[in-house]
């Protein structure tokens, strides 16, 4: 069954009119009638299912049939990563630390981090897309891109910073990572973050981590690291 | 350093003709001169560093200076993925692996595989470009596709299927999955294994397994799998 995005979405509901492009898809791309049943979901947990009253195809008018609410991951990652300049490598990476399952995306910038046009968005579509296609009903949270120094570290229980600087002291993550901590994770540049940033992150009681013996793009350390991740938390 | 790609490279080399588009990049693009130094690979393990003696755009010629041979790793993961109908998922899948590191790619034929063209060439140059960015020697192989039930499941220590059907048996991959082994991974096509290929392939006694409680399309269970491999031999 079809899945869809509406951020109005509540537990109360119990008619609702779809946005204009939701609208649009049903009744004149998919062609639903009256009586055909689709599902919603709030990207906060919620999730409906609901029957078409009035196919209208831009404002197509639902009725609730049902809730059911997700229960909430137990543990959150929250990944705070430097965008690369390239929009489709970044793309890739959202939609698929959003299947992965991440709580939270910080677009950090760093000392060497190339600054972008920040669409945010063109970024929420690909994350709702990615939850909805993934079968979830939990929107990562994304914010603004934020100075590395400006990042709020506390309130987790567990914090990493991935890097390549052989000369440094570092664990692997998948040893130093322990299940059910609430974690966050610094992914740096392309280029890797600079000694001084990573010497920083240290001083705010952040562990200095390796992904293993191969050079990881950003985008695909930010993956490896949300995978280790989850394979702590899936007991 | 640039490093660059030549199969022809071989341990008792002294000098080389590199290949018309090495040439033309390094001439045209980068204008490096007589006396530059340049790194080479063969993908088998064995890199040197060259000094360019004659300029030439089109039949650059290098005199090697040292060689290295790249120890293998000690343990080999082969990934068998059914590629999607996306070409663009299917090359990013291919980009990642090699990334990670895996040893060889056998691209998949079940039920539910959409028949693609399989553009060997273009294939064979994505897996180079990602080797040399991430600065490995050893190229991943990669087969024409082949029908499930002809690929060789012997000489593996430990074989595993990914699928997502819930009423069957499944253990979790990073609980299943030991360091040290020799590993064989099936990822199965958008839409999934069928039950009867996932019950021939336990026939073969390959274990099945699951990634986690999200639903991942397949270029992403592809590399979830390949990074808690990674992990398991990290150590």
């Amino acid at each position: 069954m079809q899945l869809y995005f509406e951020p109005q979405l509540r537990r109360d509901t119990t008619f609702f009119t779809l946005d204009a492009n939701t609208s649009r898809h049903l009744v004149q791309v998919l062609r639903m009638e009256a009586g055909s049943t689709i599902g919603l979901t709030n990207g906060k947990g919620l999730s409906a299912l609901a029957g078409i009253v009035d196919a209208d195809k831009r404002h197509c008018r639902v009725e609730v049939r049902s809730f059911t609410m997700h229960e909430k991951p137990e543990v959150t990652l929250t990944v705070a990563v430097s965008f690369t300049k390239n929009r489709s490598r970044n793309e890739w990476m959202l939609e698929k630390l959003t299947e992965i399952g991440v709580s939270r995306i910080v677009p950090l910038v760093t000392r060497r981090t190339e600054k972008e046009k920040f669409n945010f968005e063109r970024i929420e579509a690909i994350l709702v897309a990615a939850m909805l296609q993934s079968q979830q009903y939990f929107l990562p949270a994304i914010s603004e891109p934020v100075e590395l120094r400006k990042i709020e570290t506390d309130g987790y229980a567990q914090k990493f910073v991935a890097h390549c600087e052989a000369d440094m002291d570092r664990q692997y993550l998948h040893k130093a990572c322990q299940g059910n901590k609430d974690t966050l994770v610094f992914i740096g540049p392309e280029g890797d973050f600079t000694p001084e940033e990573i010497r920083y992150l240290e001083g705010k009681d952040v562990t200095a981590v390796s992904l293993g013996n191969r050079r990881l793009r950003t985008e695909t350390a930010a993956i490896y690291a949300a995978t280790i991740f989850n394979a702590m938390n899936d007991a």
